[in-house]
This record gives structure tokens, C-alpha cells and sequence, in this order.
């Protein structure tokens, strides 16, 4: 990293505060521009900060430089705007021309974009997993509970459905309940997809989640994350755990979740998709 | 065909009883099989019929051969069961036992190994588009209403992920609107998932609802059907229209779908996919 305060692009959640507390301890000053809608105040507001709308490109250029902000953190999901939400100052105009109307196809492609463009206006953008080390899923069973043979089987149906999924830049994650996948997760996040599961689950053994990042995805722009919220939300859908890209996905707070998953009688496991000759993801615990 | 009464394997909706009434007017016999949960009465009601438990194997094989039935058609929406929801009588347990659990993974498995295990057992299998053949939605604009650019920009991205998703056996549908997925159906329905995508509709042009039959699926087991309700539910989602695979596509009621699309004014057009060398989905509007 070079010199100067740390600059956080900050969406909602409390991940942006846990990377302003990494950079402080560190040593190093932080300044947070906080997404208008999406940054939450108890987050961010110890901080020092300003309130941004997404569209306004030339403010948001301009706050980075009077603060001396050379490398930046993108953090916290934002809603993908459209074209009339973003309502675009002189620079963001500019921009969204030059980007091209295409990268408001697909939810990456616009990622993808910004982290160029701020790349072009000689930012240099330093993924949140470089910072937050410790808050990435490792591999393996994490909590009390593990996944027997249906749930594994389940996971690499998943697995399967959520890369195809990601191939085409959509969703993060699916349900799948003994083969069946029961809801696969567009833009209405995770949370709203559990309690649709919920509503379609059939009897026998419950479903799982599975959360992966998807192929090509670059991870300085955005990575699935799960916290103690989502733990609840499982078990309220019915369902027996929760795998997820170990190495790709934040755990809010790694702790909580174990102590929620526990408690639910969930397991939470970080999973490693490789695809064999044929194509077919394979489901790799660690054994440490 | 050959000779005997035609039998039908009926679920939900309107189309088992179109298809009986087309036998009859051919001078055909017909007997339906039923399946409890899922056929109405007020559509098979009036044609020699059977109701039963869709485990209930043996009992299916009696009735049709005792009725003469040597062809069979399937047709009408049937949830899929969970092993536990099957109850299979004994020559349903020995047919799931050959079918093997794994076709309880995916949508078509189970279907497909359904037709698979009907020609094992002497059945002759005709799919529903052979016989209703005058609901089978042609290529092109029907009604009034036409998509314009950006309508036919999300339909091409609409194809893309339906087909990502048909690849690994999921859905049949999705949202689209200015590029982005709002919402993609697994097993929950096309009705629940516009009521979704209204729910996560952004300010401007609104979007379009595609259906797609899965690559490599078994028409003769299960086609994607829109009726007028789809474009009622369409209408209070948002969106503008409605694109269908043209010749994959059942439309309950064609001339009441365009009277309700025409009325809701949205546009409904029947699309052929075709993959370029660079895999990408062409949007192909006849010209008659």
C-alpha cells in the first residue's frame, strides 16, 4: 500500500466499519465515503466520513483527493442502481458514458466497470479480503455440526447451480433440499430467498444454502458474506446448514456465526468447487 | 397412434381436458389418470377418469390397461414429490428403485426417467404439443404490441439465463428488466415469481418475463404453458411484456392471452434461440 488515508466505499453492513478498524490498528488514518441509502450510520459515524449519493462521481473524486486517498476498499452491498436512480453529476455523466450502457447489464459488469474507471483516475483498489483476513471463510466445518452424506450431495448440487448461475453474472447463492433446488437468488438477496425456501420446503430432510463467488468475479468489487443473521434466517427456512466459498466469502462475524449455527443445530461449512475433467464440481473438505 | 383409447396422465390446468376434447373430436377414446392434488375436477370431470395417488404405480398400470390404453400423454403441471410425499405403492416402490434416487435430483431427471419407465412397461409416449397442436405458440409478435430495443435487449439476456439455468436442469424462467435479473424461478412457479420481481421492479422502462424450454429436455414430459392469468400477473408486476420459446411454449388460451395482453398492453412474442459460434443467444422475430 502506498501513503496517505485509506479510502472506504462504503455500502451497507458492518464490514466497513471492521475494515476502518483493521486500517486504523494498522496505523494508518481512514476516510469513508458513505453511499447515501446504503452506508449505515452506526456503522460508519465514528469515522471520518462523507454522505455521498452513488450517482455523484465528481463530489466523490474530489473528497478522495482532498483527503489524500490513493488506495481504496469497495465495501458492503449496494443495490445495483438503474440508469434514472443514479442521477449522474457533470463527472458521473462522463463516466456512465464511458462505461457504456452495457455495464448496467448483469451485476458485475457494472462492478467490474467502476473498479476500472477508479483504477483509470489513478486509484489503486485493494480488495476488502487483502484487509479483512480474518473475517474470509476458511475451508472446512467450522461449528459443532457437520453435513452428512444428502446434505453433501445437496451442496454439490448447489454448487453446480449456482456456477452455472454465475456464468451468466447472476446471484450468489440457491436452496437445495435433497436434490431439488428450491430457490435460486437473483437481486432480492439472500434473507428474501430463505423465507421463499422456507415456504417450499418438503418433508424429509431440510435443505442447505449455498453461497459462492462467482467464476471470473473479481473480488476487490464485491464477495458474498454471511453473518449471525443469516444463521437465523436458515434455520427459520428449515434448513440444516450453510456451505460456502472458503476464501471467497465474508463471515461478518466468524464467532457469532459458529455460536448461532450451534445452536441451531446447523452446520456451516467452507467448500472448494473444483471442476474435474467432467465438469463436475467436487465437494473438498480440509481435514484440519 | 395406435388404436384404444388415449390415455392421459393429467395435472393441473386447463390443457388435460384440451387434450381429451381433441382426441374426441378425432374419434378417440379417452381415459385420464387423475393425479390427486393436482388435476381439477371442473377440467376432467366430464371424461372417464380415475383419481390417484401419483406413487400409486401399480394402481396407474391397472386402470390404463384395463381402459385399452396403449398411448399415453402427459400432460399439466405436477409438483414434484419428495420420496416421502410419494407413498409408492409396491410397484411404485420397485419403480423408484429402478428410476434410483438420483432422478429425485433436478426438475426433468424425474420426468424424464417417468417416460423412460412407461416404454419399459409397453406405453407408447405422445408428447401434448403433438396432439394440441393449435396451442403451441408460433415465432413472432401476436398481438398489438410489439418489444422495442431495450425490450429486446433484455430478452436476449433473459435466453442467456434461462438456458445457464436450464443447463443444469433449474426452471424455466426469469425477470429481466434494463439488463438486470430480477428474479429467476426454480420450483416456486411463474405466478410467484412475477409477484416477486413487482416487488424489485427499479424506476424506468419496466421489464419482460422470458420462458425458455430447458436445453436437451424432454418435450413430450413437460412444456412451459403461459395463460391469460400469466399476463394479468405480468401487468401487475410492471412489466411490458412477455417473450416465449416459439414451438416449446403452450398457450392455454392464445386468443385470450392476446386479448389480455392487447387490453393490459403488453407485448407477446414467441422467440427461437440460436447459438452463434460466440454462444450467444440470437433473438430471431419471424416476419410473417
Amino acid at each position: 500500500m502506498s501513503e496517505g488515508a485509506l479510502g472506504i466505499l462504503a455500502g451497507g453492513g458492518p464490514l466497513p466499519g471492521r475494515v476502518a478498524q483493521a486500517a486504523l490498528r494498522a496505523g494508518r488514518e481512514v476516510f469513508i465515503i458513505a453511499f447515501e441509502d446504503f452506508a449505515e450510520q452506526a456503522v460508519i459515524g465514528e469515522f471520518p466520513h462523507e454522505v455521498v449519493r452513488l450517482g455523484a462521481a465528481g463530489r466523490i473524486f474530489k473528497a478522495l483527493r482532498a483527503h489524500g486517498c490513493k488506495d481504496l476498499v469497495l465495501v458492503g452491498p449496494v443495490r445495483r442502481p438503474s440508469l434514472l436512480d443514479l442521477r449522474p453529476d457533470a463527472e458521473g455523466a462522463r463516466l456512465v458514458a464511458s462505461i457504456g450502457r452495457a455495464a448496467f447489464t448483469g451485476d458485475d459488469g457494472l462492478l467490474a466497470a467502476v473498479v476500472r474507471v477508479l483504477g483509470d483516475e489513478g486509484f489503486n483498489i485493494i480488495g476488502a479480503h487483502e484487509i479483512l483476513t480474518e473475517a474470509v471463510g476458511r475451508s472446512g466445518q467450522l461449528g459443532r455440526h457437520g453435513p452428512d452424506a444428502q446434505a453433501e450431495a445437496d451442496i454439490r448440487r448447489g454448487i453446480e447451480v449456482v456456477r452455472a448461475l454465475g456464468s451468466v453474472d447472476v446471484g450468489q447463492g440457491c436452496v437445495v433440499q435433497q436434490g431439488c433446488v428450491l430457490a435460486v437468488e437473483a437481486i432480492e438477496g439472500t434473507d428474501a430467498m430463505l423465507a421463499r425456501a422456507g415456504g417450499l420446503l418438503r418433508p424429509g430432510l431440510g435443505g442447505v444454502l449455498v453461497k459462492m463467488v462467482k467464476p471470473g468475479q473479481d473480488r476487490r468489487a464485491d464477495l458474498p458474506t454471511i453473518g449471525p443473521r443469516t444463521m437465523i434466517a436458515a434455520k427459520a427456512a428449515g434448513l440444516r446448514g450453510i456451505a460456502f466459498e472458503a476464501g471467497g466469502t465474508f463471515l461478518t462475524d466468524t464467532e457469532a456465526c459458529i455460536a448461532e449455527a450451534d445452536a441451531a443445530g446447523l452446520f456451516l461449512v467452507g467448500v472448494t468447487p473444483e471442476l474435474t475433467e467432467e465438469k463436475t464440481p467436487v465437494f473438498l473438505r480440509s481435514t484440519t
